[in-house]
């Protein structure tokens, strides 16, 4: 079996948030798919370590945010490389209320569903939500996953049902000496020299700073 | 609630085959995600009125061949615009036998899933399924349900789960007198006007022949 063929079926990338009691909190996602269309339902897949899964277990509804091209990729690492136990991953981020949950301002649509069932597996559980509101909030073509790996250079958490051990796709594979962030697996490919950049730099994915880079 | 916002949700497109006895058959899907990933484990919705959902809880397994972006649109309404039950959907198909299973060769990609579990939804079912075989066919990027709509101008048919009954995307709406097939949708918009095309003329997406072409 070669695992690559992953790589090759299509997601979008997804801004997945719930409450911790009146906390906002959320998480990075891109196993969200349409299951039926009257009334609509959606399916989400989210690991069961990750802190979002209890909110939606505890509060029976989440919310998506579909992150467009435009999106800023920060919001990937910010909601993506950190847990919400540790962080409010909401400080400084815009965001609405739609049904008592927050939607980010940053993003050209959201849908908020109630949890109608779910499947467990081994390590995610798969959550099928009933739609209960949805709106557009720009026309800016969604982010697709390809479109994070290819353009944006960025990686998948271990959390991600898509994480690959291996994970090197054609794009990022340096040809030569490259910096990479150790957290969220950026790869620098800016033409100005690394060394160069001043140390106030920081991953344009998680806001890490210069000095989490490594050298490979 | 803005039911458009579901197309911003992005997919792949993937033909979906099982037996029916010893007979290949399948579909079109674009409602497969990646659940798991050690062991991996693919989900997939599927109308209960396919009858490849009913082969699929026949065999117990289902294989995903991964369209990609130089793969024959015409396999797209081969495979989702008529019903395996009342013709064979591989006549006249390349395709190769992977556990024992039918996948596309004109494809970037193959994933042979035995079924593990499943969800009832009102319409659709979402069978868990783990991955048993896979492999990369062909380097050519994957067909994404936006570039289906967008550059091929296809549309969904009423078993999708993605289905809204007043379709239209900004970029299939005609400006002016356009020709559309009334079996799948597709929008013809090539140079040469229509009515001069030869009557051997058939839609590049369903095959159906030019007399299926309504004036709109």
């Amino acid at each position: 079996m070669n695992t690559k063929v992953f790589h090759n079926l299509s997601y979008g990338v997804y801004i997945i948030s719930s409450l911790d009691g009146e906390r906002p909190t959320g998480c990075t996602a891109n196993s969200v798919m349409q299951i039926t269309s009257s009334p609509a339902t959606l399916a989400l897949s989210m690991n069961h370590d990750n802190f979002t899964n209890s909110c939606i277990e505890k509060t029976g509804k989440f919310a998506v945010s579909i992150l467009s091209e435009t999106s800023d990729p920060s919001l990937i690492g910010q909601f993506g490389f950190q847990s919400g136990r540790d962080v409010n991953k909401f400080e400084n981020i815009l965001f609405e209320t739609k049904e008592g949950l927050p939607v980010l301002t940053d993003s050209c649509g959201y849908i908020i569903c109630k949890v109608i069932d779910k499947m467990e597996t081994s390590t995610h559980t798969v959550f099928l939500g009933e739609v209960i509101d949805g709106d557009i909030q720009s026309v800016s073509p969604s982010m697709t996953y390809a479109y994070y790996h290819r353009v944006i250079k960025g990686k998948s958490p271990k959390n991600a049902p898509t994480y690959l051990p291996e994970e090197e796709s054609e794009n990022t594979i340096p040809s030569k000496t490259s910096w990479v962030c150790s957290i969220c697996g950026y790869v620098y490919d800016e033409e100005a020299p690394f060394e160069e950049l001043p140390d106030s730099y920081t991953c344009p994915i998680c806001k890490q700073p210069k000095s989490k880079f490594v050298k490979q």
